[in-house]
């Protein structure tokens, strides 16, 4: 540890790594103390716990910002010998250093403390459904984030200085083809599936039943285990927002939560998480600590857990598999069939709140949001408008009228904390489960038949080789296009909704 | 955060103090991936984790041997306007700075290794009950501690540098005073006991009974309360060997173990950490960071746990007041008494293990093991005799005979950490404690009328007030001095055994 004596010995490409390893750790103790934050730590332990946050954010920043740190990166940058791994970690520090030095801490202070403020507005004026109330701090938010738009620099619109901060490499020019199709499509099967209902109407739980805490975590565990998740290298516990944290090698965490009375919010959670956690046990600790060795997107990450959720949990095929597991550790539940199981599993409804939306209708809602955000850094929307535009766009959309803003402007947390140019991972995630389901299926043969063997371990395979192991060699679209064949489309998610609701629906 | 930037505008005590708390920081980071590590973490974590806390400790002993620091010290512990709480900051920090700037990393290193190699070792040979297998790995480790012995120096004898290092200030001229009436009249009580025994035997537990672990968690977490944990600042879990950690203010956490065949373990398991974490909740916040914010050292912490668990909760006034709650808890047991659950919980009986020991023998079994430690390395005593020495003391003592050095000097893992000077801080503990209640009952009146009252909150505020928000403003023995009006003595606690035990075996 002692870098005097180091330096004289190391060569400049391995103090690069090593620097680079140690901003790492950094982050996995951030991570680990966050998750402890959210499962364990008394309340009162809250004040403490921010002061050592901001502390060991303040102490990667350093290290990160360091001009010796900026002086190494230029000298390995140039250098023609880097492998791929070494190019994968030029490529993602470099991006790191160029935003945390082209921004000056007294903006990095003036964002944080205006976000800050922002998040408590947010919180009452969801309560009271009064956007007035959050109004001038998203102006405030927006006008901050213009600057900084700036000061990172772009080279097509300003928004897509905000998309590649969350998936690398994305612009307005890749997104706009990708959603293009979606609205199209979704919109109409949309409505030929409300027509159906009307003759067809989904089965509901049992009023009043209750699903056993205990029950719910047994029945969960088991199909986590059977997903692949390592139980001795990893946990499961509870928070009230499910997440999962892949911490560090050995040590991967995920939550869920409980509703007594719905098994399917937990089922469906842990089987989203786990997939995320799936991936992060599935990294390759050769290059642990590196850019290399990390998950490589919020798109792809989430192209994991919703492929484990939605296409591999929500079918029939699943609930074959899943049914004595169900009827072991609910005995009480009427004994629904597969079919039946899986269509509450699927039920499609419009509503206002994206986090409890459909496939169908899930990525209308982010698809929303990306077009707002878009008006807004690309042509100056004036944000008192916003609710006006929100409300006759899911009208518009989804046949319905938004009766306030809690339901309506006001429902995520993420304008809140500046996490503008967020919202498309959510839908790249879906977009490239599809498309990965599609590749995997050719590659190892029928996806039904592999998930009604009840032998999952040859998918996760295919997953762990084509993903995981992967980890951030490529920027997002080339690795999906490796792993795929294809670049990211549109196409294998719309084929993938149209048949399974077709046959669920009967249209 | 910015150094250079800020070593420009702060003063020397400032930035002397700034110093001081990262380092800080960083063991409360340790803390609290320590406490994990003995309650969550998955088994395969511990790969990582082990890295991490090697990271860790390596960067803080990176920033307390940099030589700016030192010629900081250098420069404030010669100013003249340093108060109590500087003057104690300056004093704490020196002797840290002097341990890790005595020794070169290459001995530190060795060092390491070697305890490593001996813990290892230690658990093989006292599975098999087999020294000559320890043997040599002890010869390494006291070799390792002459030479740390020599590198740190000393003043009295060499024995005395180690006291230090678990007790500031301590040496064997102020311990042989304390310990010296122990022996002599301990040995003669113990042995007027097991006479009462023969015609009054102790009760026991019904056999085969069962304590579920719920109503265990729940009667303890009442007593826990009671006593003045706040578990809005803190948490009870369980783990293999009971411990608690101030880890930072408001998140103090303390653990238990569960012996579904016995209440009583887990209930003085959860007393004895409580008094400590006590201790942790009632340090000075406004000293965050800093030594004289910390608890002052392993003996005082001791008088704490020891406190609450012996002279509190092994008395018939406890059992007064704890007795519905136990009943609540365990409608199934026998109708016992509070006289009666007293006496089960105060059982004395010469035993091999000091982990199990009653208040009588515990201070035996310690005493036995500085004896040992002081032959060691005061007199050069031979390591391959040491089974002997440990036997022929031990029948001497408590009349038994030891059967296999599993039961005898193979038993603590404290040789194999080489943390030796470190068993008589747990006799300090009683002998504190004991003082603490006699000054205690002569401020606030008869501690058992307290105790009866169960109202326990005057007793906590007296502590509050003259030991845990002191911090480390003293050393340990001016702190026990001025909180009970004498320096440290064995006369409170033989007294208070004499007459505790009288009564119980009606001598």
């Amino acid at each position: 540890m002692k870098k005097s004596c180091c330096r004289r010995t190391m060569s400049e490409k391995d103090e690069f790594i090593q620097r680079i390893k140690d901003i790492h750790r950094i982050g996995s103790i951030q991570g680990h103390l966050g998750w402890d934050q959210e499962t364990l730590m008394p309340e009162k332990g809250a004040k403490s716990r921010g002061e050592i946050m901001a502390w060991l954010a303040a102490l990667a920043h350093e290290r990160i910002i360091d001009p010796e740190m900026g002086e190494l990166l230029d000298r390995v940058e140039q250098r023609s010998d880097l492998d791929e791994a070494e190019q994968a970690n030029t490529r993602e520090f470099r991006k790191r250093y160029d935003k945390a030095t082209k921004l000056s801490s007294n903006f990095v202070s003036t964002f944080a403390k205006a976000r800050s403020e922002a998040l408590v507005a947010w919180q009452g004026a969801r309560s009271n459904s009064d956007f007035s109330a959050f109004l001038p701090h998203l102006e405030t938010l927006v006008a901050l984030t213009r600057e900084k738009i700036e000061a990172y620099g772009y080279e097509g619109t300003p928004y897509d200085a905000l998309l590649d901060e969350y998936e690398s490499g994305m612009t307005v020019e890749d997104y706009d083809p990708l959603f293009a199709g979606l609205k199209q499509r979704l919109v109409p099967l949309l409505h030929r599936i409300m027509e159906a209902k009307k003759t067809n109407p989904d089965p509901t739980l049992p009023e009043g039943m209750a699903f056993p805490v205990e029950s719910q975590e047994q029945f969960c565990i088991k199909v986590s285990e059977r997903m692949g998740f390592d139980f001795a290298a990893g946990r499961m516990d509870a928070s009230t927002h499910p997440f999962s944290a892949g911490i560090w090698p050995g040590d991967t965490r995920f939550t869920t939560r409980y509703d007594e009375l719905d098994p399917f919010s937990c089922l469906y959670a842990v089987m989203h998480e786990t997939g995320h956690a799936l991936y992060e046990q599935g990294l390759d600790e050769s290059h642990q600590y590196t850019p290399r060795g990390d998950a490589v997107s919020l798109g792809v990450h989430e192209s994991q857990s919703r492929l484990w959720e939605n296409q591999i949990g929500r079918t029939p095929e699943f609930w074959n598999v899943a049914m004595p597991w169900f009827k072991e550790s609910f005995p009480d539940a009427p004994s629904w069939d597969s079919k039946t199981l899986n269509r509450i599993a699927n039920c499609v409804e419009p509503g206002f709140i994206r986090v409890e939306a459909d496939e169908v209708t899930y990525n209308l809602h982010v698809m929303l949001r990306y077009e707002i955000e878009k008006k807004i850094f690309n042509e100056g929307f004036p944000l008192n408008q916003l609710p006006e535009l929100w409300n006759s766009m899911i009208t518009e959309w989804f046949g319905i009228t938004v009766p306030n803003d809690t339901l309506g402007c006001l429902q995520d947390i993420h304008w809140s904390m500046a996490a503008f140019g967020y919202f498309p991972t959510y839908t790249l995630g879906n977009l490239y489960a599809a498309q990965l389901l599609e590749a995997m299926d050719s590659d190892i043969g029928s996806i039904n038949g592999h998930i009604s063997s009840g032998d999952w371990s040859e998918m996760l395979e295919w997953l762990r080789n084509r993903i995981h192991k992967r980890g951030s060699a490529l920027l997002p679209a080339n690795l999906i296009e490796e792993a795929t064949g294809a670049p990211p489309s549109s196409e294998a998610f719309l084929r993938y909704v149209e048949e399974k609701y077709g046959a669920i629906y009967s249209l």
